[in-house]
């Protein structure tokens, strides 16, 4: 079994690498290509990569590359991990925004946006060149915005499964916190990818009892601080909303605090630096605790799950990943993407049935997939109007002015990204 | 063929009387029955419309009464035309909205839903007492917010239409600019009430040339200026948002607009007493130039236009009306309440066929429609909770602590009109 | 000893009336005149002050009067705590300046403004009506806005200080904190009322060792606290702001916190209709615990100590109370009121020095001194346009379309109060 | 008579060059150095210089130099213009602070402070090497923010006066609305540099009759539309406050207005790069219409009148500039800022007595003062705390969250101009 990691050369890597040791029952990996245009940066972690299989005795072999046509040849699955613009563009994304009294973020709101229309023809250009390597390999997006991604990787007909660690996240904090198993912890995650709730925490699967109300009674604090939302907000709703709900719950309280507070991005710069300089240290051969400060946690352990399904037979039955609605959600279209717990096998994802929306969540998630329609327009075709149009759509603008605002500062911090532009 | 009015006793209803006068040969009327519990009122309004029938040489009688189920036994017809809490409810609706930085309105946002509250279960108590007085009437709603009222009563069984006059108006005046009588016009309305977009101005009937680009070419100043919307609007969107639509893209402006302004309840509350005045003088027969000030031009050729079509065969074949969605929007349920173009007769409304809809308006709909859902279970069924849910799920509040402020305002406001509070 | 006490009907005076039984080695008063228009209320608050000092074995009269003239005949000093237009009139300072994003607060920004322009006339009246009846009695002036009303009085000739207390609860306070009598605890208050910093607390007297900075070492959180400012704030001047500069240095997040909260004016209004029928009850002798939640803690104290120095020698030396700036402050003129600390003998209250002021503080001191001055010329001589101008003038308003909404929702709430209005 | 022009590759240079031709009788120059670090730009703008001397026949000769202490060797007068950081921190200036919703501006406001602080140290360093070169010369400072700067060469002892355009623009401007000639203009002018309002305007004089009145009712609307500020402004006030008096008077209005437009930035850019184009031109010997749209009108009158004056007896008598208070604003202090009409000559700028000043400008001069006072205090000293501090009392900001975060973000932007950063 061969995979190939486009974007390898990030520092989240390492946390992949160990996980791809530690399940090598689950998903036996002969062959590792980590692909990146970085040589350096690729040369430093792939060297730690190596020195992670070693010590755990993997026996696969790890191969890395800036050859994306060569690094993806004969790979059975791909997994997507990049960031076009680095980690300069991220910090364009949380800040600009802000000018115009929006969110600044990666992928919630104008930052959003700017990031879907770097990517799209990104991961669609290499997507393409899977394909002609291997069209029957399987691509996993991890790349942000996921929901938008995976579909545009839908509708130009690739075999493509989104996937994002926040459900996973919150299936072993519950674990945790329940005492039980992850495994034994089935979520009724339901939305759009970055705007779900857990609308029940089941034991035992989908069908098992829900354990939801005692999870927010005996834990409720605990489970708010985690996410930053207030407690009221968790037991107005009985359910629990993803972090990123944050940034429409409290919308007006988050650019305030955003506003206030020194940007993150010069202390997310000076841990990738400094983790840089460790993955180089020789003596270095397991990831280093800074990694778990960089966010990603369990994203190893999903991708793992993942392909294992995929590929074969040894990940969970199900999982929560993003897929085409299908009829799932009957107030949106069947090509749409969402993000809910789906049974995987080589064939792919095909989501479990969902009950009746509460409109308080339904709402909202069909005004975020009418927003990602015309992301994914401006990403495919271009143009200031499609951008303008995107930005009116998203219920975080809304007003004409302000959509007008954004787009031209996202054209600006963005136009070397845009070919259109 | 008689008709009731309830809430006879408004100071629009000579509007209306007028109408009934001018278009007898559309509606023949024998009996028109103004109800109204305030009698003082309904006096000096009756005795107007009686001269205004007697002066224009119409043959019918006009009756006024306090008494709903006397008023309405033996009707054909009934109209709703009431505001339960009077000016002084409105006035509430349009100012504590602002303390939480929310549009004042009556029928849009937190002052919308008040109105709702208020008037739901009033309008379903007297549909009752009509449907026992005569179960074959029908009833033509013209109380607002019309959406949410038309909702309820076609949940609860009763045979009504919702009636708005934001799109005979448009209508009215496309027809002036072009210079072609009204009846050439027609309109690719689509939305919810106050929530609408003419994505086509069509001369002839449904499937005539679209000559809205034409119209915005030669008349776009004139028509941004009627909308108080900015004309790039309309230039960048290509298609005719109501007037309502500014309290959503530009939504900042019109708060600062309201914030900084004096209210108008003084002077409507002075306009209506000087218009009271007015009636009350035995040598008035038409109705005051005034009138046109307060509002609410052409209902009475709407109302009329309707009531013809539902009781005979006299009025437009295709009407703009709220009735019942029934697939036309297919990612709304088919008992949401849509206001589009509609076949009417005697069976009541079906509405036309509509194309797919760009996603920059469907998202909005779809979920200004789950806000109505909210919206009208909270009028049903009452409770802090569900006014809470309802203000989370508007586009225009959103955030759970200004929900939380309005909900509390909303109450204190509106105690004397909420059984349940 | 005769006192009259103006407002004496108000649910605070029993903390006045104990303040003065167990002060009375200080302030020997004879004759104690509660004066209120308001006979109900007076009855009831009559009635228990009686019994507190029966209780408590005062030998004073106490007196109950709606007749002004008659209840301030002979009196050696007059005390003004009164609030023209009642609770009612709170709830709405409280309120409208939301509408316009501006504090709802009744002493500070435009409802602080609105209750100067109410109180400002009415308390000039029973001023002429004093001196009338005794040229020679001093008046006390608790009404708030304090700074305000006792520069009308003073530019008005009258023998008045100004008293508020902040000072003295801080005093307290800090002694309770430090372990020490507050008579060891002195103040360097500095600013205007509602608008002062602690700029040292010293031990011993005016020259005494300053121990602020220890105070804040050991104790900044609990501080903090109770004047609901962030700790970094007290850290980073190394002062303590009064509670009332939260609405400056706070701004927009107390604006939100008004906005999202329910309003206080129910709960007060319960708790007044509590105790008053609490002092109904001819068993009650004691000032009920209910009434600390009502503010004013330590009043009683602070009016004895100043009364007392006023007409004798019984008191402090040294008191903080609003006076004439005679040169205290350099630059603001010498005629306006700021509140320090004085010397306070039968001569009345002279400022002591106050050393070179940062000019973080003296910017903010000057501009509201400015507004003051617009303030005090909108009371005196009225006029929507002097309104409008003392708001421009004002910090927290400033903005030319803010200021004239602010001033069209002030006249419309108080035009029952505003004789030229 | 030998003037250096520190900043002489300005774009804007030319504008100065021809003026100092025009007025060659005023101002008889027989050498001018540009002094300037980027020799390029000064290669192009010295040509042009030469050419529009050489045209207009000023036997002056023009030198450019990229060495200081050479430049103004032996010059009467140094006239100092530079930009630290160029447009690119200008443009920086415009942004960041709208991040935290204050007003992106570069001589007011967060944005001021920024270039203030990097501004002071450089101006100070020249100043001194100045002085070494000639102890006698004249600094005439357009260097923004002038007020600031200006104060911080005076407390260095130095021969400074400082200069704007603001007051000679509307010189020009009113004379042309009245008929008259630019010199029988005289102006009230009072304030601080960029927060001044024209009280009067008189002809023939100090002491002529005052036509303000006359000026707004017949020409308000064209006053109204060149400052930007609305009309019910100027007539509420009756006085006229300058261009930047909309950062206070419509603060939020600008904010949104900022937040909505594309930043000028580009435009600018592409402006500069198109003048120092034309002035490549050989052929070119006269400022390019072009020019005009750079802003800086006038500043070439206003810059001969006072090198005239300060040098010999050639300029105007009275002359608006930036000098010491002493007492002229008798609430500020003596070695306070400010920018009033003063008598010029020789031994330098006396300012002309002022009237007592309304408090709705005085106390926002207070204010703005002491900002002022801070911001030379961290600019002089540096440090966080200090940046935070001036932050803090500067009325547009005020508030400690907003003030942290803008500190923040100012330091961020600015490191590199900072030596304590």
């Amino acid at each position: 079994m061969k995979l190939a990691v486009v974007g390898g050369g990030s520092t989240y890597t390492p946390e992949l690498i160990d996980g791809f040791a530690r399940l090598r029952d689950t998903l036996p990996i002969s062959e590792l290509v980590l692909v990146d245009p970085a040589a350096d940066r690729l040369d430093l972690v792939g060297g730690l990569a190596r020195r992670i299989f070693a010590k755990q005795g993997h026996p696969g072999k790890i191969v890395t590359t800036s050859d994306l046509d060569a690094g993806v040849e004969g790979a059975d699955a791909v997994l997507l991990q990049l960031r076009v613009g680095g980690q300069a563009a991220r910090q364009q994304d949380e800040t600009w925004p802000l000018e115009c009294g929006c969110v600044g973020q990666e992928t919630t709101g104008a930052g959003g946006l700017a990031k879907a229309l770097r990517t799209v023809p990104v991961v669609l250009d290499i997507a393409e060149r899977v394909r002609r390597a291997n069209p029957d390999a399987w691509i996993i997006d991890f790349t942000n915005p996921v929901g938008i991604v995976t579909r545009a990787l839908l509708q130009a007909g690739h075999k493509a499964v989104g996937l994002c660690n926040v459900a996973i996240g919150l299936q072993r904090k519950f674990a945790a916190l329940l005492q039980v198993t992850p495994a034994e912890v089935h979520l009724d995650h339901v939305g759009l990818n970055h705007l779900t709730w857990e609308l029940g925490v089941r034991l035992g699967g989908p069908t098992g009892e829900n354990v939801l109300p005692k999870l927010l009674a005996e834990h409720g604090d605990t489970v708010a601080d985690e996410l930053r939302l207030p407690r009221q907000v968790l037991d107005r709703l009985g359910v629990i909303p993803s972090y990123y709900l944050r940034y429409y719950y409290a919308h007006d309280e988050v650019v305030r605090e955003l506003a206030t507070k020194p940007s993150r991005a010069a202390e997310v710069a000076a841990m990738e630096r400094e983790l840089l300089t460790m993955y180089g240290d020789p003596a270095l051969d397991e990831k280093p605790a800074l990694l778990a400060k960089r966010g990603g946690a369990f994203y190893s352990e999903a991708a793992v799950d993942l392909a294992a399904s995929l590929l074969g037979d040894g990940g969970s039955p199900v999982q929560v990943v993003n897929a085409y609605n299908n009829g799932t959600l009957p107030f949106l279209a069947d090509d749409a993407v969402i993000e809910v717990p789906a049974r995987i096998d080589a064939s792919g994802a095909v989501p479990l049935a969902v009950p009746a929306l509460d409109p308080l969540y339904a709402g909202l998630i069909a005004h975020v997939t009418a927003y990602e329609d015309l992301a994914l327009e401006a990403a495919l075709r271009g143009g200031r109007d499609r951008v303008f149009r995107a930005l009116l759509a998203h219920p975080l603008v809304g007003q004409y002015d302000y959509a007008d605002g954004l787009t031209d500062r996202l054209i600006a911090h963005n136009r070397e990204h845009l070919a259109w532009a």
